[in-house]
């Protein structure tokens, strides 16, 4: 892999202290604005923003690809998403759904006692911070899903830029800056911050109200733990290490073998292995000798430069950590080719030392764990951290509904028959899980649910109706969706 | 007021590290039954509850008088409040609203490329650790709000005894583990440990998934920091500290002066002061000599005594703090005769010194604050750390729309013309608010959305009908509100 020279020379200099209090002041008078305007105007913003980068696709995608050393076809895909999610999510804020407007009306006779007038609704939090991921330089970066649920809930945003593609990053957020101008948004709400220790100045300030991270349990966990030392701990929403094992029943394997896979070796292989989806590990019945497929199986799979040279050093390392721990052995090491590794081991290695698996290969590798019986599926699945997927490959006439349970207790997402890389943006997503997946598991950062994460509700009690919120008068002049005296209205 | 020689005599042993581990093992088993457990089965529980509550309700009085030396009225007013509060989330539940059901079925002509079956319901943490209040010994205790909204959410329940009412807490949770079992719900689904230590060693233990706390800042943040350095940092829901400021207008104060002030006595002198939602300060136009009324306000407003030695003497420190504060002088110094105490001082004090805007008086006591011109009241707001109400007396030719967003920025609940004093259970309630008022606030401790705290989303991806949970299943066989590939059901 060869080190991208421009990388270094385009980082923009390092956004200064006396300029982050001028950016978050200026985002923080733009929240009079934002937490005001109405769905109809914040949806607006969004379609400026989305309109903005489908007619700039060509000069962000050409930036994109010299910065990741991801393929176009793959950046072009990403950049739909991003498109399709910031209208989606404009879409769902229109339509009111994360407000969730109460409201109770007065009740004398109330089963507790008299009831008063009491209407909530969810209301945005103010400025919040967002730390974007390198190896989705649109979908979880700049204007990425936690930019776009946080523009959506009417919280301006600061962005600070991911060294991974700075060029991209101004880009990025110059077309933001433009489209939200033109779409009279208010000055201020979304802005770029550079640099490590602005980072950490963006975390601690006080006019920041939330803050969004997607990258690894130490990146997350430094920043939880300078959120924790505030004098007002904020809400802190990380996405962090996830290594979404796939757990394959003995039916599967004896009537699929070979398309389980070629499935994996292709989930695994995508984005070089650079997703926090990607699974890590694939837990089959013991007894097939991997080393007389591997390649079969590694045939025509292509993996291309990695994202960064520290993405690759880091990667290079964490697989050399697995490779060296006992009861670890090597199918394939093919990083001298530009291939895919496999590693080995059995059951009995990982329960034994649960941490196996949690470590994390970010990267073009994965571990092959072999059981005996059932009853090692199920102390696997037992001691597992929490994931953002685990996924099953099984057949109908498997009994594996222990194994489910237990599944579905460590995760966000769990799969049948399917594989955990591609994340939909849906209303049904749940991208998150519990820690180290996230630092909070009621949280996802995919899909219409992310938006709620930058609310919190206000009741309302015992107001004149012209005193009241939009979303809480009577006439519901906005048309949201309302809960009324506990039924919903249609 | 006389020391209560029950108290100490009662105080049951303190439950051992061995006793806890047993308790909670106990309660992770029972998790199997619970999260599997139907909305009916789960609302069968929580009226099981209900009903004993109410065939026991003298004895738990009498026993909740001699312990809290509040009066009989109250609480039995207390007690209907926690039986309501039962059946109010055992209905919510058995409609499935906690659950958010969300359904997209695969979809190849999807946006951002096909989208793959995703069905998306909210799951019970685990077992959780729930630390009650001492001046609600039933609303806001073993069976109070916490607990109640963990049982409807599926998960068991460990609740920490509060040392203000030893009696009663063994006492109600025997019949709540009694009512529990006759009602069919496993052995663990409700559990008691007693003890300061074992408190600490509960929110670190492993099998412990979210803890609720109400009480002080201090002790909350004690459980954040052993929280935060768990191996998995698991959700903390603290109600903690809130001094529930009411901003008066000009016009109101001309008007209705009488009636503003008896309305803040009545709300300060409830529960003696002992309300998390008492008045701290009441913020009037300058001009006024209080001195003058203070007689004839404090008229016939009987203080008695406080819950415990302990409260009473924190109570007393903070408020000889508050009065020996520059800028702070004494309307009326009443401790001595069981009155309410009065404190005054000036906008340009708080303004200059916001933390005294944060000096909580867990008891009888409040601080007048005198302001020169409007300004000062909206610089008061804004200066304002996070509350759990905040409350205007205004009339409607009032321009004060831009004190009300700012108050809406810092408060769970915000009241026009009511006192705050007064939590009604209901769908549209918030009890929560920004840190330090809670340390969640995207949550509420009090009405139906308290459930959701003690949940989390399971999106299941590519599931055959027969493995997926019931409530995901085209059939519906619970019959819950949906929403279908974006649009809800009826």
């Amino acid at each position: 892999m060869t080190h991208n020279a421009a990388t270094e020379h385009d980082l923009p200099p390092e956004t200064t202290l006396e300029q982050l209090n001028v950016v978050l002041t200026t985002a923080h008078h733009a929240f009079d604005t934002t937490r005001q305007a109405s769905p109809a105007e914040r949806q607006n913003w969004l379609e400026a923003i989305a309109q903005a980068l489908e007619s700039r696709a060509d000069e962000l995608v050409r930036i994109a690809e010299e910065e990741s050393h991801l393929p176009e076809g793959r950046l072009r895909g990403e950049l739909t998403r991003t498109v399709f999610q910031l209208r989606l999510l404009g879409h769902e804020t229109l339509r009111g759904e994360p407000l969730d407007v109460t409201i109770d009306h007065a009740d004398p006779n109330w089963g507790m006692g008299p009831r008063p007038d009491i209407r909530r609704v969810n209301e945005p939090l103010g400025v919040v911070g967002v730390f974007g991921a390198s190896n989705f330089p649109f979908a979880f970066s700049v204007i990425g899903g936690d930019s776009a649920s946080a523009l959506s809930a009417g919280c301006p945003v600061v962005h600070k830029a991911h060294d991974a593609h700075p060029r991209l990053a101004r880009k990025t957020a110059d077309i933001v800056v433009t489209a939200l101008h033109n779409a009279g948004a208010p000055d201020g709400a979304f802005s770029l911050a550079t640099g490590f220790h602005t980072g950490q100045a963006l975390v601690s300030h006080p006019l920041i109200k939330a803050v969004a991270f997607t990258g690894s349990t130490a990146g997350g966990q430094a920043l939880a733990a300078r959120i924790a030392a505030r004098d007002d701990p904020i809400p802190f929403f990380g996405e962090m290490s996830s290594t979404n094992p796939v757990f394959v029943t003995r039916h599967a394997w004896q009537r699929r073998r070979e398309d389980i896979l070629h499935g994996f070796i292709a989930s695994v292989a995508q984005g070089n292995g650079q997703f926090c989806t990607k699974p890590g590990f694939l837990i089959i019945p013991a007894g097939t000798d991997l080393r007389l497929h591997a390649d079969a199986l590694l045939e025509g799979v292509a993996i291309t430069d990695m994202l960064t040279p520290t993405i690759r050093e880091a990667f290079l390392s964490s697989y050399a950590d697995l490779q060296a721990t006992s009861g670890v052995t090597t199918i394939t090491d093919n990083d001298a080719g530009g291939g895919i590794t496999l590693l080995a081991t059995n059951a009995a290695t990982v329960i034994h030392d649960p941490s196996i698996l949690g470590q994390e290969m970010f990267g073009p590798a994965s571990v092959i764990i072999e059981y005996d019986d059932d009853d090692e599926l199920l102390e696997i699945a037992a001691v597992l951290e929490g994931q953002l997927t685990v996924a099953v490959q099984a057949e109908n006439d498997d009994d594996i509904d222990g194994l489910l349970n237990i599944l579905a207790g460590s995760a966000g997402r769990v799969l049948w028959n399917q594989w955990p890389t591609g994340v939909s943006v849906t209303y049904a997503q749940q991208h998150g899980g519990p820690y180290p997946a996230t630092s909070a598991p009621a949280t996802t950062s995919v899909g219409t649910a992310a938006t709620t994460r930058f609310l919190r509700p206000v009741a309302y009690q015992g107001f004149p109706q012209d005193r009241l919120p939009a979303s809480l008068r009577d006439d519901n002049p906005w048309q949201v969706r309302r809960r009324i005296d506990g039924t919903w209205e249609q």
